[in-house]
Formats: C-alpha cells, structure tokens, sequence
C-alpha cells in the first residue's frame, strides 16, 4: 500500500512525548566543507541512538490488548530492533529480535540492556528473517517488519515533519536508504509540506536495492556485500516503501566505502557527532562529488544513527586520516652505522612531524650490507606536509623509496 | 568585578541571533550509567564547537569603533580564539591570537581559515599570554581575555539562561572548570533564575586552580602540568571569575586522566558526541564517583566543546576500549613447533574474539627452546571474555603469562 501524508501526520500525533523531538542545526563548517547551506537532522540523538524509534513506537502502539500481552518479534541488523526493545519495555509489551550474526556488538548488546530477547542468526538478513518468521508462527507474536510494514514507513516520515518546522525553506532533503522504510515516509510527508523540496536517497555502492528497483521498475534482490553502512546491508527495498517513494524521489545515488569513511571522519571532526555509517552516507555523496546540482541550495541531511562499535570509529579515524594525509607511512633507506636511526628522527622532529611507530627490521629490508630501511608511520598535517617531510630527508641523504 | 545576573541578561539580549541557541537533550544512557536523571547542554554543537563564542561575541560587540577597525587580541589555548575568529569575521573586526606551541592542530588550522592571524608562542599559556600583550601594547590592539574579563563571564552565563529555559526542574549544573569564566557566569545566572539549583565546578587532577583558590581564599599559580583537557590548562584563576563564583559555588571536584579519556569515549557511545578532554571532564566526576550526593537527581552536564584532534580521539577511544576490557593484550607461551601459532589462533577465534596484533619475535621471547612466546592483542566483549579466553587457552595446553 502507499503510504500517505494523513498517514504519517497520524503517527506524529501518536508518538509525541514518546519520542524525542530531535534538534535540526545549521553546520557552518559542513557548509563551508560542501558549498551548500547544510542543516543536519541529528536523528542519532534519539534515546537509542536512530530514527527507528518512531516507526517502532508508532507500530507499538497500534497493536491490540491481545497482540501486546503476546509480544512482538523482529528481524533486524541493529537499530528497529533497539526501537521496538526500549519501546517495548516502556509499553511492557515482550519483544523478541532476531539478528545476523554481523550486527554490530553495541547493538546487540544494547538491546538485550533493554530487556528484550536477542537471537543471533544466520550470515544474512534473510537467515534472521526466516528464524523470527518462525517464533511469529510458533509463538503467536506479532511481526514488524522493520521497513516495510506501513505503521513503521509512517512513523519514519514524522523525522521529516520536524525538518519542516525546523527549516524555514530548503531545497532538498538527503536521506540514507536501505531498505526505503525511511526515504519513503519523508517523501510522503514532504509531497504535502514542501512540495518543491527533492527527497534525494543515498545507497551504499555494494548494495543499491533501490536504484536497482527503480531500473527494474520493481523490487529485485541485489546481492549481500558488507559495507561499513551495515544499518542499509539490505537485499531488497520493501514493496509499500518503493510505491511510496518512488513516485516522490528525486534521485538515488551511491556512496562507496572509502567515501563513506571519509565521512564519518567529518561528522565527528567538523559536527562533532558520532554517526554510523549509514548515517554518514548522505554527506559521503555530498562529498564525492555526486550532489554538485545542490551547490548553493539549503540541504538538510538526514543524520540517521549513531550505534557505531568505537573500535569500528577507532578504525574508521585512522582510516580517514590516511586519506587525508595525516597518517603516513613512508620507507626510508639508512646508514647501518651508529646515528641512522638517530639521523632520521631528529630530521621528522625537526619537520614538526610526530613519530607514531618504527620499523626497523634488519634482516629482511635491505641487500646492501651499509643500508638498512625502516618503516616509518608519522603524524603529518596533510599531504604537502609529507612532501616537505620527504624533502627535508633527502636533504640530509636518507632516500624515502615509498610513501 | 562581580558579574551579575543583568549583566548576564544584557548579554543574552545582545548575543541573541549571532550564537546558536544550542539543544538540551536528556540522555536515557547516560541517565542508566550515572543513577542521575542527566540532561546535556550541547554547546560542542556551537559554529565553532564550543561554548567561547558566548562571551566572544559579547566582548566584540561591545568595542567602540575606533577599537573595531584596530581589531582585538588574545591568548587562548584555542576555543576563545575561535570564538573570537568567528565571529572578527563576520563583524569585520581583524583577530590575531597567540596560542601556545601544544594547541591541538584542529584549533590552530580551523582558526587561520576563518581569516584570524595565529602566532604559536611558548610551552605555555603565560608564554602566549606575554607576546599577546606585547601586540596590544604595540599595535594598538584590544587584548580580550579569555576568562577573566566581564564581558566574556558574562557572555558565558547565557549558557545558563538557555539552561533553565530548557529543563524544567534541575538539581545541579556541572560545568568544567579552566579559569573560571564559564562557572562565573553560570553562577551570576543561576543565582537569579535557579538558586535552588548547585552549581558544581570539576578541574582535571593535575591543574585545580579553582580549587587552590579557594583554599587560599584568593587565586594562586599552579603548576602546569599536561592534560587530555587541554582547554582547561590554567595556572592561575581568573580574579573577577574567582570573585563572581566564588559565593555561588556549591563545591569544586577534581577529574584524573583516567577518567577524562574513559568519559570522552562514553560521550562518543552512549550520547554519539564528540567532546574534547574538558567538555567530558562533568562525566568523569560523575562517573568516578565524586559527586554520589547527586544519585537520583536532576542534573545538566554543560558539554563545552568538541575541538579534540581526531588522532587524539582515536587514541582516547583505544585507551578506553583497554579499560573497558574490550581490546586485551596478552603473552601466550606456545609450542614453537609447526602448528603452535595455528593452535593458538583457532581457540581464539572460537572464543570469539578478533586478533588486532600478533607478535611472534622468536630470538628475544623464550629460553625454552620447545616453546616461544607470542604478545598478542584482540578485541573481546568485556573483562569477563578475556577471562573465558584464557581459560579456553589454558585448557588446550597454552599458558598465558601476563595479561
């Protein structure tokens, strides 16, 4: 079924006090980062950390006395199913989740926090989906589809009637897609309150079920591929979310997932929010390059979820700091003598570098027997630094062979 | 001079529309973690990512125009400079700012792109200190000080007036403490609009200025000491900030470097906010159990600023994760046979836990020479894992020596 305005003006009616009114803020470094006017939705403020919540509470609070004393399941690689549990709590009705064996620790841990049932199963979405198909038979729950179910497509669309309060006029809203519960209930609640606005989606390059949906004219699976965006790792969009949002999108484009990296790295550096990957998705189209027709338009971009592991964050850091050239890694070739060593670290102290670890393996790095190389990882300010860095070494005649 | 609450009023009334009201958001994790109800005043989500602009755009306007077109000084470990930089800018108001040799590169890098010239000086603030005065004397420069002048206490207090407009009753406010500005301002404020309220003041271990003040009945020097909370490495309390909190204050607590890095990284996962050493210091009172008295209260932690160097953040969360027992280090003592390693790496991935880091350095590790020791380093779920791990080794012929 399409899923309407009416629909999503209900929901927002149901679920409010239950779920937090999220601040939309104007990013003066993202503007200046991205050549648009940015406002970003920090939807990962929400108490479980995404904008699943709304679709779960609205879902919830929608089932009869009997459904709710029964309980409800759901499969899920993370976010509904912390919705459905700390709503389900707050509303004593029993939630059980199913996930893929890939869901993030913090998710899984988190739920189970939240009192609800977590079982862990299957490589797939699918897997998870046909063991929580089976407790709905088996034990009489109820299930949520976690995008596709039109009580959860509306709920999801009340995140764009705040923007709408928030925002006085934009152009476009950016809007991460997985399985299109999301994008769906912003483009029905956005055909109504800004008609001229775009609902532009952003898919995770290895899995873009919607743009292959809007190809084949109908859902069709993809194939599985892990992606940092593990919150979008979905096969097929939903049926109710692609005829809702279909007619209403603008555009879907990709991001891939050194994009992706990069932008999680800016979200903390420049908005100084910890977001997942998915959430990170509409600024790592931004910035790759695929959105230059919003240059100088008022965007909003929908930040969606923050439940990244920290060790993930940890990683996904150093690997933006790379990519920035503020990480190096360059081998050097040295005198074998006493000071070779001593030669090159005052050379990278005295370029204003910081040494963050050295490799010096004698045996396997060198044939000359007056030479040995050493692997060097040094904190830089950025690429030109590295450069003055390599100069400044050959300067005093220690060869860089590889940075 | 004592600051006041009009003056805190005049400022809010001029400052309003130029500095971004900032959310106050109740965390459900953080509320679990502490046994406090706690609300987060966001002022990392400022422009320039803390709460300096306040007071930084109260000083600016109030120059005379003579003093504008000559422009204002500073010294500023880095978040006054950007406040200044920012906000010189858009009134065209020229900054040049003196910053010790140790401010974080973000500060340094973000401050010369909004248009401010920045001049590194010294290991310390009174080395910056000395040269920025040296500008005003001999260029003709306004010397804004960072914390000590009344228009900057004054600009910092609206932090508080948002505060008591946002949550309805609150206990006590916990503000991080440098030289004493911002708890200045936010006592002038509160003693109006909240006095029931505490206003509580924590200084990291190693710099409690504040504290030293108030034993000695008037600001004293302390010795500098390095510390994750850069922004609040002050030898010496402001006079006027001492004077203005001073009757206001309930009491003053002090953050080790432990804690500071443990609350950066629960900021980052449970409230999805990246702080800087000094905005997470209110956390790691909280969270180290200075501040029990508070236990089911209400209470707001003021989240001052997000400017930490990604790298820097990155090492905080690794160092966090040790803590937590989420990232282990071991040495194992394994059979230097073919199939010692293979052994070794099989027990730990059916642990389930994920190897980060072998090293395997025959020649240094063992005097056995049937056996070898390997330092290995994986990721685990908690303590608790790793114990299980190590019994897991231990039963198939393993030992591990430390961990």
């Amino acid at each position: 079924m399409r899923v309407t305005y009416e629909h999503v003006q209900a929901a927002a009616a149901r679920i409010a006090g239950g779920v937090a009114r999220t601040p939309c803020v104007e990013s003066v470094p993202l503007s200046r980062l991205t050549g648009c006017r940015v406002f970003c939705k920090l939807d990962h403020l929400q108490r479980t950390g995404s904008f699943k919540e709304r679709g779960a509470l609205n879902a919830l609070l929608q089932l009869d006395d009997e459904q709710k004393r029964r309980g409800v399941t759901a499969a899920s690689a993370g976010n509904h199913a912390l919705g459905l549990a700390y709503h389900g709590q707050r509303l004593s009705v029993p939630v059980t989740v199913v996930m893929p064996r890939f869901a993030p620790l913090i998710k899984v841990r988190t739920c189970r926090q939240l009192g609800a049932e977590v079982v862990l199963e299957g490589q797939s979405f699918d897997d998870a989906r046909a063991l929580a198909d089976r407790f709905a038979a088996e034990r009489g729950l109820t299930y949520v589809h976690g995008y596709d179910d039109p009580t959860i497509i509306a709920g999801q669309g009340t995140i764009a009637v705040e923007i709408a309060e928030q925002v006085d006029a934009f152009d476009a809203v950016v809007v991460p897609v997985g399985g299109g519960g999301l994008i769906a209930g912003v483009a029905a609640a956005l055909a109504k309150l800004e008609p001229a606005a775009q609902v532009i989606g952003v898919e995770p390059a290895t899995m873009a079920c919607f743009d292959e949906a809007l190809k084949a004219g109908r859902p069709v699976d993809v194939e599985p591929h892990p992606t940092l965006a593990d919150g979008l790792a979905i096969t097929r969009v939903g049926a109710n979310a692609f005829e809702t949002a279909r007619p209403a999108v603008e555009r879907i484009v990709t991001a891939d997932e050194d994009a992706l990296a990069l932008a999680v790295l800016r979200m903390a550096e420049l908005e100084k929010s910890v977001v997942e990957g998915a959430a990170a998705a509409p600024l790592a189209a931004l910035c790759g390059g695929q959105l230059d027709e919003l240059h100088g338009k008022t965007i909003v971009l929908v930040v969606a979820g923050g439940n990244i592991d920290p060790a993930v964050l940890g990683h996904v850091i150093e690997k933006g700091l790379v990519a920035d050239g503020r990480l190096c890694r360059f081998r050097a070739i040295i005198s074998d003598r006493p000071g070779g060593l001593a030669a090159l670290t005052k050379t990278i102290a005295e370029a204003g570098a910081s040494v963050e670890q050295v490799v010096h393996d004698r045996p396997f790095t060198s044939g000359d027997i007056a030479h040995v190389c050493v692997d060097v990882t040094v904190e830089t300010h950025d690429h030109a630094h590295m450069q003055q860095l390599r100069h400044a070494l050959e300067a005093v005649g220690i060869r860089v062979v590889r940075d």
